[in-house]
């Protein structure tokens, strides 16, 4: 239980507060004043290797089964998975996480086909995406030796955000994201309050720093924010065969 | 001399903490120690009325002349002055401040012509800009009773971001735009590291509230930002006889 | 109807284009792709003068009555209300609204007692608050020659933020704030995922431009979010006879 | 060369600008209109595995010299270089990068004692630290199954803001930190105008996202920001023998 402070004692504090010397007293300073002991963290247990899951994670695709996820349609999820790693099914629509999430943590590895049709150039090349919310895409594209717009290629916030470097891997090769994510927020009457930020980290290296979102993903015309609450992780078939693997992610 | 709290009053106050860990040690914590004596803040004077220019404000207009200005064609700006306000003389092409800013406040009045056109709809009625350092326009736009796209109306970042809300007065009524300006930083190679930031306020009402800028001002496409250092305010002749009139701007 | 451009025109524009790379396509970009129609902002009337209510304000002390406050040991507020202004009763304890806010616009007006006591001096002339959400307090205080610490003068963030500047009136002349303020979020753990953010305009003259709060203001220690919902807008009884007036607030 | 565009083709242009009907015309948008063909970013090689050093990276430390560092007086670093790790020599004094850096993006490995001696407890056990520009200190201490100050754990910007999670491994074993900085920005009365931002991830899990500094790093009392350029990277030796390796920076 907390104890009442006696109005005496508040008396001696507001005297104590009234008549400080007009003068910085660093002898009065201590240690001890600036130390938080409260809220202690929560202890979690890291991946072993870099990638690896920590303990507090969410599976979403663990080289098994598709059972974290569900079709666009609401069907069942098609794209086949083998080896370890799902491919996208050309044609079987987008799929989406059956949760929905906040701010979070994400990993996600991906490839884009280790042949190459080279009358595929651009947009058709290696083409998928990670929607964040089922609304804020980080494109997923073989940007290797591959030119197209900058605010379409691997490490974009698909027209929005171009990267800070091209930090692509050849196609055939497994590459990372890890994607730290804050949900926009609305007022009552549904305009944005606070936009989305996202951090995009690139095979390890630092490609959007806590950018804010314009609004959410358009292919036509400009992005504007509409309020929602959560939302799930969606993955594009855009028709070409990239795989995934080693999904996991972590409420903030 | 600051007078000594009692035991007594100490224990009370251990007491309202008893829930801290163990280690915690509150009776070694001062006031003083979050006390911060430097720097000591410029003193300056603030305006004697709302809307008036504090002491250590630049006059841009002052509703004698236009010496702070030149066209930007670079030949001396030609827009008529006359009781208090300069009128943009549609034709006489933009005009710009002949210093350059970085960070700043800003505080400007405008006026969209008493007198409307009614065959002038939308973007013809009453429609100026105020271009901060000469690439990010706040729109200027009769936006009373008049339709237009949201992110081109009064209080708008144009093309960029739609107002919070829309404050506007009626066209022949003075109105009043405060800005607060944070410039973008770019690194060495050209890219933004932190967008610009802007905070507007529409006759005493926020409809910006430090929204990131996506890049400078475009009519057509995306903006992307480009390297620059300062840059001057420019208003623009977009062919109707805006006026304005009390301009000044302080450094941040 | 919308006025050809004439090809003419059009290949001037391309010229002007020269420099894009060939894959860019810069006849094929249109002015309306980069209109948002919607949401249209609503229609608010602003106040008439500046610093007066607009339409969509709610009134928290209009000079009349404290019938929107309560004292904060829930028994009526006792403050004297008199010419049109509410002073401390020192002793009578704080007053907070019977309001809640989230993310608001607040504007208030404070004046310090006109008479100064010599023997008077830091933080005990003058001394008031403004705590909002019942946890951040914008210092309130007489900082007219008058020396205190830098995070503890007006126009500051109590022991956290100093101001840009100090842009006093003399005491026993009315003062303003503009306030525009964003709550912190949470997560489910209580954690704070997005701090409190502030931007202080003190007699139109900003002094702190979107700082992040640390969090709740403390006395002694360092500040440390809790998670909460809303708060009500409480005024500090610290012992001498500041006067508020023309109080009023708009939900972001 | 760019064109000029004649006057008659500007006329044209406003005119298709002031007449656009007063309503959303999805027809006329177009997904070229929303490409940003440049800038083109940078291409580089990622490292091949998580936490090899990106082409474009500067090596601190490779695990064989100090070449890249210096003690905090001047004279060449003393720390002991074996088997590819560098370990604190107990009051051998910090060291310090000789180069200077902005914004980077920075990956260092540590590891604490594996012999762990049980007198040694809180800050005294596996204490070590990492000055961003030699002012902001991302914690280094062995965190596991050690109570200390939250705001004084691994993972923590010290006594500033609290880790989101403790993600420490065991004392012994290697950690990794990947920090992204965005320098402060000051204006020129040496105020600060931007603040640096801490993005931590602790054994690739988000400890930190973008939290705004108070200032520099204060063992006693309040931080508070002093203009400055750039500076190294900073390693101290809080009398622990703590080991790092595989150090590098990249400037964003």
């Amino acid at each position: 239980m907390k104890k009442p402070i006696s109005s005496l004692c508040l008396l001696s504090l507001l005297g104590a507060y009234n008549t400080v010397q007009a003068q910085d007293q660093p002898d009065k300073k201590t240690p001890e004043s600036s130390e938080l002991w409260s809220p202690e963290p929560h202890i979690i247990t890291p991946g072993e290797k870099p990638g690896d899951m920590p303990s507090d994670a969410t599976v979403l695709f663990d080289g098994k089964s598709l059972d974290q996820w569900v079709s666009i349609d609401d069907t069942p999820a098609k794209w086949p998975v083998k080896e370890g790693a799902v491919t996208v099914l050309p044609g079987g629509k987008d799929i989406r996480t059956k949760k929905e999430f906040g701010d979070f943590q994400l990993h996600i590895e991906w490839r884009s086909p280790a042949t190459v049709d080279p009358k595929q150039t651009g947009q058709g090349r290696g083409n998928s995406g990670i929607f964040l919310q089922e609304r804020f895409e980080v494109q997923v594209l073989d940007s290797y030796n591959n030119k197209t717009y900058a605010n379409g290629q691997a490490g974009s916030i698909y027209k929005q955000h171009i990267p800070l470097v091209n930090a692509s891997r050849k196609p055939g090769e497994w590459q990372a994201y890890d994607i730290f994510f804050t949900a926009p927020r609305f007022n009552k009457e549904g305009r944005v309050i606070s936009p989305a930020y996202v951090t995009l980290i690139h095979n390890g290296v630092l490609t959007q720093n806590h950018v804010a979102l314009w609004g959410p993903t358009e292919y036509i015309g400009l992005p504007v924010y509409k309020p929602y609450e959560k939302g799930p992780i969606r993955l594009q078939d855009h028709g070409n065969a990239v795989s995934f693997r080693n999904i996991w992610i972590r409420d903030l």
